[in-house]
């Protein structure tokens, strides 16, 4: 086949995997959103099908023949880029034996109904032989993904959620910001006693809030929706991003920062280009840049200083009085640091700290220095020593988060990662746009916006994410600027 | 392979196409109840992508051979059912050339554009040659259909819809009732002059209204769900059956008995069994037969004179004051006739009529009687001669309906169909169970529920739905029964 033929097929071949990926996107935002109880099990086996028939698309022994024919020519530097990133997406897809996914997807599915029961009565002792299990898969998994390359097995798992990124890079970065992190926690008393919010918050008026929100954020609605779910998320791409988030009477700030977080996540989606919408490139850079764009409109913007006169307008305008009066009490409000133990109820200073004792332990685990049933032991010792409290029951600590069950192992860090880099951005965009906060009390961030659409979003995948990164902030990203920002915000 | 061997083989590949098919349809639920506008050009690619699939499941080689080698085991009745639906799903997709679907799937597309557009701007000119490049495609599939069997074109067509049944001897049924019908709409004077609804009609109560209708009737709403739609619709199957309405304003009636119907049509796929879920008779027996079910909850209950006090209550608790008092006023303004040109619109007396039309013409058509050019006089001639009216532009006549644009023809005889059984199914129940409309006026429908889940859905596809009715009837079924009802019900 001559190479533009080869090209040809191998990019309508894409855009049937491309659209299959949105199927199951779709399925499981259904799921989550509209479907009705006694839809699970039709819809298992509907998830199922559409993962047969993706796994049959990725595998398709065609596109090994359309790669070499493609490759062959002289493409410009986009084309080259795609063919790249299909030439991963297969060789990632063909090495995994079609016999380990089926068996994965078994056994994460039992190891997750297994995690639920557990974490519900309190008793995990059920659960460490399920982990042992998704964890004896997932490093089957690793070890023939990493086969043939210098990957380490974790790093043959991370390359699925972070491309290009390896543990080994991370880890010095990771420890300095852990240093610093838990130096700044005691130094932050005055950020402890922020009283926080007084009034009545009605389902509805958080709502019509959230909806709010999105609208001032540049969120299209013409291209999305947003609903109620148990966790907020977001789905979709191009034309068709969904948000969603959950209302808790008492607190209405959870509901409007998960919306942020949400919107920023869709602004990403929703600004990704058009012309590239079905190819290999055409898709976020990694997750860990997926998070900086959430990160940023729910901290930098959504928590920050210059926009808190807008965040405080908009909720009394839901609210009325919130006990609240003045811009700073708002911003110290919304910046309180708690003592807690659960990940996705922590503040912004000490979120960072769950996800590194989760990097180092998952590490541990995948190399075989730590066994499931010494995992509890370890992370309370872990979360003793970062965070100065124990964990009362293993509900709030070993087993609180989905993510092992799910056999989601390597994804952790692009948490962190995210925290990273929007602090990174921010720094860079106000360096360009020196004066890019002085519309935020009014809630003008059509410029901020701006910059992250050209700056981050209309590259997609056409390169690295760590480039665009370095791109953007005019040299390689550590953890400085976030270290910058957290003392800012935090310290007394 | 051993029979045993081969049919498990045959059953899980069936349990895949139905997955397929199940998602099919939420891909198209979610079009047009949930989807911002702008992902209709990823949802074209998407449910491009699943029918893909799902072709290349159905004319899966192996199925011939399970197939095969299953039969020539000692199956019991249901297996043999199962097979033999098995086999004529595989016939007919083995029959129809990919390229011909392919060129179908694209075809309609367009068609139905143009369609639109030549609706909303009344200019037939440009649809006329799209219809003709729709019935092109059509007839040539109707052949590949047809061939090597004594199905006559259309008929070929009308088995995908209506299993078993001829048009040859639909013709001379639909006669009679034509006949019937013609005759009673000179003699429905009383049921003209039927004064209407009076009142304030939210649509907050609009929509509580139609949940309380479908609860009443039996709906499981754990096994399914409500949204607004331009068209109402039901879609999903066993425990995720989704049904659908709209609002008018000034019409609540329009809503609350399109949730009557749509209800109908759920409860039959909530009422199949659930150990068929997956096996090829585990679904509706022909479209003929779900109309049935629609009609009868719409018609024989919802605008039944038993059923009246009991309706009358539900719209005064809706609305207060409606500007009828009592049940005979009630049953009168919903059992109106009026002069109209829209089938969707039409009462239950002229229904019919609008299709014993449309399947003529579409006989003509697909035989090549009639010419798409001509299909515009041809329509207004026939309106005339039994309606007693002219169509006042194509827009009100052979324009207003989507189904020939996407290739939907053999379809329409199944709504008279539908209506026939619905009344014979009716009178059937009533000898069966004499109280059983006892207790319609305080909304006690379970003995009827409970008749037509014995009768009709628990029988799914297991035999011809003809077979289902008869047994059901105690013996063949023809117009007399819905003739008799239309009579009772509309003459002076």
């Amino acid at each position: 086949m001559t190479p533009d033929a080869a090209l040809d097929a191998l990019l309508a071949h894409h855009r049937k995997i491309d659209a299959m990926e949105g199927v199951l996107g779709l399925l499981a935002w259904d799921q989550e959103t509209q479907m009705p109880p006694k839809g699970a099990a039709q819809r298992a086996e509907q998830r199922g099908a559409v993962a047969g028939a993706l796994h049959a698309l990725r595998t398709d022994p065609r596109i090994g023949d359309w790669l070499a024919d493609a490759e062959a020519g002289g493409h410009p530097a986009p084309v080259r880029a795609d063919l790249a990133e299909a030439r991963r997406g297969w060789e990632r897809a063909a090495k995994a034996p079609e016999a380990l996914a089926v068996a994965l997807a078994r056994e994460t599915s039992a190891a997750h109904v297994i995690w639920a029961a557990a974490k519900a009565a309190g008793d995990p002792a059920a659960f460490v032989p399920a982990l042992g299990g998704v964890l004896t898969l997932r490093r089957e998994e690793a070890a023939a993904v990493a086969e043939g390359t210098d990957l380490s097995p974790y790093d043959a798992l991370l390359q699925d959620y972070e491309p290009g990124a390896r543990a080994e890079a991370l880890a010095p970065m990771f420890a300095r910001l852990r240093e610093g992190v838990v130096d700044l926690l005691g130094r932050c008393e005055g950020a402890r006693r922020a009283p926080g919010l007084i009034g009545d918050f009605p389902a509805p008026s958080q709502m019509a809030l959230a909806r709010r929100l999105a609208t001032v954020c540049g969120y299209d609605w013409e291209a999305g929706r947003l609903d109620l779910a148990v966790h907020p998320f977001c789905a979709g791409s191009f034309g068709d991003v969904r948000i969603s988030s959950r209302v808790a009477d008492a607190d209405p700030l959870e509901n409007a920062y998960a919306v942020m977080h949400e919107t920023g996540h869709a602004l990403y989606e929703q600004g990704l280009p058009e012309d590239l919408r079905g190819r290999p490139t055409g898709t976020h850079a990694s997750m860990g840049l997926h998070e900086s764009q959430s990160r940023f409109w729910e901290n930098h913007v959504g928590r920050s200083r210059p926009a808190a006169p807008w965040m405080l307008g908009e909720l009394r305008a839901a609210f009325g009085a919130i006990g609240i009066d003045d811009p700073e009490a708002l911003f110290r409000a919304v910046n309180r640091v708690e003592d807690g133990f659960v990940r996705t109820a922590a503040d912004e200073l000490q979120y960072d700290l769950h996800i590194l004792m989760r990097f180092d332990l998952e590490r541990a685990l995948v190399a075989g220095d730590l066994a499931p049933e010494d995992l509890e032991g370890a992370w309370n010792d872990r979360f003793e020593a970062d965070f100065g409290r124990r964990p009362p029951h293993p509900g709030l600590g070993w087993l609180q988060d989905v993510h092992w069950s799910e056999g989601l192992i390597g994804y952790f860090p692009t948490y962190t990662l995210g925290n990273v880099a929007a602090a990174a951005l921010a720094a860079a965009m106000r360096r360009d746009l020196p004066e890019v906060e002085a519309g935020w009390s009014e809630g003008d961030f059509a410029p901020a916006l701006g910059w992250m659409r050209e700056k981050v979003h209309a590259r997609a995948r056409s390169v690295p994410a760590g480039e665009i990164l370095s791109d953007a902030c005019g040299g390689p990203v550590d953890e400085g600027p976030l270290l910058a920002h957290l003392e800012a915000k935090f310290a007394d």
